[in-house]
């Protein structure tokens, strides 16, 4: 599948519209045959919504485009060649991926994430793995954060590393990072946003990121990680994806190694050595991404099929999270990407049908009560009514539909 | 059961006889009916092997008695009530246990073995360890070694702790542990030794020592160790007597976490915090010894049958390794427990059995090629022959029976 310049900048219209999130834009392409015909569909739906429709124009698109463009990026679509294809059999995969560098997300690739107050041991190990790893013939996914992050991508320059950035491509996090995008660049590597140009990182969106740096990997390792912390994010990720997930042991006297002897505890393969990783992956990436990486949800591949969007079984799907428009109604509590719950992409969606029932209520008062941001109800509502699974009634109210 | 004196020094007699080891003892006692008719039946089947029969004295047992009596010591007998009853359902338990201290034998145990030159850390988190399983109501087993072991037993003095030595009991070692020898027995706990009053310890009294530190236990927990160190070899004597293995774990930069990242990867249980040694053996030690220890081939519960040497079937004991009076053709290459192979007792008498046929061999000749001692040889063939195994021919020729 190769979409034309006009089918690209419709859907990226669609996916920057208020409210509409991977998840959505699955269910309004699906509902309405396409992107364009989806745009025009969304004024009225918004009516019926009680809300104004607001639209990413045409014009907007065009901008974002040309900005990329003159940083060297372009827009790749979720089943065009250089999508990569394991993120793609991921839920909420992203429908546009702006990417700068080399395409080379379809090389057999394994993350390698972890603290950014790493330890020297650490750093030293993550540098020795990464080497081995990247001299085996893969490629090195991971985050660009201080710490594990940038070790693991130096230490990958020469032999293929990507980088997955939580903000736009032009807003590098953090911003002294940017000569080391430079040398990604330089090296043949690739860079990879989800979010608009000018988008500047917020906390919320370190853990959105890091869905695609596991959904790019066939595994992913963490080096370093305290409880709680950013890469044990991506590690759960890494399972909900279906993917391997490796952590690499410490002292139980450095809380640096919490959260990786927990992943251990967990069932996360122990590595010591670069043959541990090795010895798991080689007969996975024999197989190839169809073959082993396929759903855990056994959904279908979505590659193979032309008229894909169309066969998408809805409830394969994880719901998404919240969309790059939509901020949350809680605040963000930090500024990167340490410090977070685990995100639950199920939550706000669950929480808000388990709120809805046979009685109409308000969407401001489903809002309030379920936590979130009227934006994020608005996202969920849509994907619901498209589903045929709410009834919009008068004032703003809706309804769960018996099934 | 409760031995008299004068069977006890039988029992002595015959387990300090040259070519006697737990295993064969058990088969003479089997096939003579008691330790005073198998003594009596010895000379004339060292001569059918063309050897002097050289027992142990009656005045050498009585010797030794008086002498472990004159330092507060005593012998229990496997199936006696002081006798552990966990190590009695192991391969290869040492019929006489020479016990100072108080019985605390039947309490519930876990092993804390460890490193020699362990680190500052691991130092700091045995001791942390050992406190919080002591204050939990588990007794702590170890060998007196430096390092970690030292620090479980002085953890654990108050709570109760179990050192099991490589020596005679008047043969501390190192000879520096002496004090803490007398601290243990001041506080209520326990000293153990195999082997006689008198013995020095040799490099391959350790591992056959390790047997009995994790037959002791419910499990063996090792903090801190190399590859190829004698914690690994008590971590696969608990293997081979289907008890549970806890390992610590540590950076993979670290090679005193070598040995442990190995055992978790070997399906080890992880355990940076004492509640993951209680949630293991919690509902093991609730079961007791009859419920969850059995032994892994699932032999007779010998410690309920007031007959059990009777019963016992020989084949579903390992061989056991060499006795006391029978040091290896093999040098020994190390002056104490780290640095060996962890020994395979089934390998004398495996090699020697594949090396006889139905044509007869000499018992020097079979030494040669077996790569191991005379006095070895002839312990295996006692066994054999006592199992009807092996006929003798002239000139200290030997045959397999064929089934």
């Amino acid at each position: 599948m190769q979409l034309t310049d006009a089918q690209r900048l419709d859907w990226l219209r669609l996916i920057r519209t208020e409210g509409v999130g991977p998840r959505s834009f699955r269910a309004l392409i699906n509902r309405f045959g396409g992107a364009a015909a989806a745009l025009e569909a969304l004024p009225a739906l918004a009516r019926r919504q009680g809300r104004p429709a607001v639209l990413f124009t045409q014009a907007q698109a065009e901008d974002e485009v040309a900005a990329l463009d003159r940083i060297g990026g372009r827009l790749i679509a979720a089943g065009e060649v250089d999508y990569p294809r394991l993120l793609h059999r991921t839920d909420a995969a992203p429908p546009l991926l702006a990417l700068r560098g080399a395409p080379i997300l379809n090389r057999p690739a394994v993350a390698v994430v972890g603290s950014r107050n790493a330890s020297t041991a650490g750093l030293a190990f993550a540098e020795r793995l990464t080497r081995g790893l990247g001299e085996s013939g893969l490629t090195i996914v991971s985050g660009l954060a201080r710490g594990i992050d940038v070790r693991a991508h130096r230490a990958s320059l020469s032999t293929g590393t990507v980088a997955v950035m939580a903000g736009g491509q032009d807003r590098i996090y953090p911003a002294s990072h940017a000569a080391l995008v430079d040398a990604i660049l330089g090296e043949g590597g690739a860079v990879l946003a989800e979010m608009p140009m000018g988008w500047e990182p917020r906390g919320r969106d370190f853990p959105r990121r890091n869905r695609i740096i596991s959904g790019l990997s066939y595994g992913t390792i963490v080096v370093e990680a305290a409880r709680r912390s950013g890469s044990l994010i991506t590690a759960r990720f890494a399972l909900d994806q279906n993917r391997e997930v490796f952590a690499v042991p410490g002292s139980p006297l450095d809380p640096r190694a919490e959260g990786t002897n927990d992943l251990i505890r967990q069932g996360a393969t122990l590595v010591s050595d670069v043959s541990h990783v090795l010895d798991v992956l080689g007969p996975i990436i024999e197989g190839g991404p169809e073959a082993e990486a396929a759903p855990a949800r056994g959904g279908p591949d979505l590659a193979e099929q032309p008229d894909f969007w169309d066969e998408i079984d809805l409830d394969a799907y994880l719901p998404n999270s919240a969309p790059p428009h939509a901020p949350r109604g809680r605040p963000d509590t930090a500024t990167d990407e340490i410090g977070f719950d685990p995100p639950e992409p199920a939550d706000d969606r669950a929480r808000i049908i388990a709120l809805l029932g046979p009685c109409p209520v308000g969407t401001d008062e489903l809002a309030r009560c379920a936590g979130v941001g009227a934006r994020v109800v608005q996202s969920v509502l849509l994907e619901l009514e498209l589903d045929g699974r709410i009834e919009r009634h008068g004032s703003g109210t809706v309804s769960l539909v018996s099934r």
